[in-house]
């Protein structure tokens, strides 16, 4: 094993081999973002949700927070059939106006007509910006974006669930490769395998990317702390990618309600289920799942259902209906604490230094 | 982080925290056993499916390999309720007659007949034979069990999958708790929780583990090298079990055609199906799993569906009928080696302490 993780903060020009996970729905504020880059992590946007003004003011919000590196996500657009899902919207919508009367909001019988392609308008930000990291979830990019990255100096990032789809994302130029273990909490970042035999435990994940790839490896799913930081780095990854921690953290802008549930909830918590968004996605157990899990094959393809269900669990989150809402959580939810994000990464820099200390003391032999 | 390696190596006065799993099956041959534990770490015979007398006789036959510490594992019994699942034994037998014709067997109109309470009859073998180590699996003890084997100074070693599992198991009085994760190959452990939320990966798994019982907890599923051994002792555990990189080794009683099945699968090729057993495993994909899982509401309870498909399974393999086989794999798959379980400890061991050099360049700060 060498030192791979040097290698890695030279790229990303961090001093701690800490990135945070660029989560999607509003949880990465330019103020969580800026303190782990300031506290020599990289913090990331999730930025696959947000149109591209928004993205434009995030990246300047942020940088008037740090100095330091950043990195912004965005989603590879998917292709959609919409004749194939049209009967299928058209039933899903009338059994979501059952939950939409029980809130108060308005039906919706038409299929969702803002769904667009906004993606080359979000890329076309990040390269007027020059973001210095850009990573991206659910696919591959194309040759001609990845020039445009690279002609900025812009660092890039993909994720993969199996090792075929690190070699492929290694294949195409990119820099570093995220691999998703099963514990990762929201969507599963899967493009070319099944989701059933994609969802590999982290500790069998990373050391089977690490083998059949060259560029580093960032582990995620369930590091929650420095000892996991240092499990990863035993398994051969150059660093890690966290999220669920930072979820709790006051910085974070998951609704006060998700944080509580959050700190109060155990392993045995979160299942993946594509109700949500009609990809699979870690969540906390309720009853929406199990309601919509009841006709698997009724649910449109993401990102359809993600907007049929958008309205219903933004206004459950504000009538504080638990049942209705879509909370993203990982597997290590026993591990989330509720402080500040300058805290964390202090604590993780610290007990990663401690579990080094402590395995010094094994040594194996005659 | 205190090191609880040492601690558990006193318990089960072996030199390195490696326990080889006791795979059920014929895998942990009694050569396989003795080998690993003269190399130093704990060999383990998976007794669940043996009788009584073949179980006495395997512990002889190890102890003329090995002056050394040992495990046998057996399975907690299951409360069964026949009457519930008689209807559906009759269908699956109907179903299941399919593939006995396609192999040339007896067809089995009737319930297996055969299916007795021998687990009382398999601790007094135990007992008798002062074995020096007793794990198990699917449930928890009897006091009056656990106090037998305590008077004959064996340590009793309990398997969880869930936090709540190991609490269950250290309150017992056990003295060593194995945290299952979810990238184990064959059976889930799971007793207590539901299967769906019981599937942890071993990186979010082991520190919750650790954090809420006192006594040493071994790291298990996705373990596969010295890289692994050093996360899961970075994570808090203080050795681990491993089970499918002893499934390759020349010792092991797997048969030829599953080892070279293992040797060129990926982590893509396994999923957890109940379609064998009744019970949720970790095993090779195959045409079984897929006819059968396409009506899982018809599958009866552990372990009547496993005497059910039993014979097919393993005319399956003397035929070399891969798509009727059963081959419990963990996701560690592609790091599986054709060796021998010396050279494999031996590899183990040696990695073991690379990756703790390595380690110490590591160290954070400002």
């Amino acid at each position: 094993m060498k030192n791979t993780s040097s290698e890695l903060q030279n790229k990303l020009k961090i001093r701690l081999p800490v990135v945070q996970a660029p989560m999607a729905g509003g949880a990465t504020t330019p103020k969580l973002v800026a303190k782990v880059s300031n506290m020599g992590g990289l913090g990331s946007l999730g930025a696959g949700y947000l149109s591209p003004s928004l993205i434009r003011d995030n990246i300047r919000l942020i940088r008037d927070l740090t100095d330091k590196p950043f990195s912004v996500n965005l989603f590879i657009p998917q292709l959609l059939d919409f004749k194939k899902n049209q009967a299928k919207i058209d039933k899903m919508n009338m059994k979501l106006n059952f939950y939409r009367a029980k809130l108060g909001i308005e039906t919706q019988a038409a299929p969702p007509s803002n769904y667009e392609e906004i993606f080359s308008e979000q890329v076309a930000v990040l390269l007027e910006e020059k973001v210095p990291v850009f990573s991206f979830t659910f696919g591959l990019l194309s040759q001609d974006i990845i020039a445009q990255f690279k002609a900025n100096n812009t660092i890039i990032m993909g994720t993969a669930t199996t090792v075929a789809e690190a070699i492929a994302i290694e294949k195409q130029g990119c820099d570093i490769v995220v691999a998703q273990g099963s514990e990762a909490g929201g969507h599963r970042g899967t493009f070319l395998g099944s989701f059933r035999t994609s969802q590999i435990g982290t500790m069998a994940l990373v050391p089977q990317v690490v083998d059949n790839v060259k560029i580093p490896v960032l582990a995620s799913g369930g590091i929650m702390d420095g000892r996991s930081l240092i499990a990863a780095l035993a398994l051969g990854a150059s660093g890690v990618q966290m999220g669920t921690a930072f979820l709790t953290c006051e910085e974070s802008g998951f609704p006060p309600i998700y944080k509580k549930i959050l700190l109060n909830s155990t392993e045995e918590n979160t299942v993946v289920t594509n109700v949500f968004s009609g990809k699979p996605v870690r969540s906390i157990m309720n009853k929406f799942i199990s309601d919509l899990e009841k006709n698997l094959d009724e649910i449109p393809d993401y990102p359809l259902q993600n907007l049929l269900t958008q309205a219903i669990r933004k206004q459950a989150t504000a009538q504080g209906k638990i049942d209705l809402m879509s909370i993203w959580s990982g597997q290590g939810v026993r591990l989330c604490k509720s402080t500040s994000a300058d805290q964390l990464v202090h604590d993780i820099e610290k007990q990663a230094n401690e579990t080094i200390e402590s395995l010094k003391f094994f040594k194996f032999g005659n």
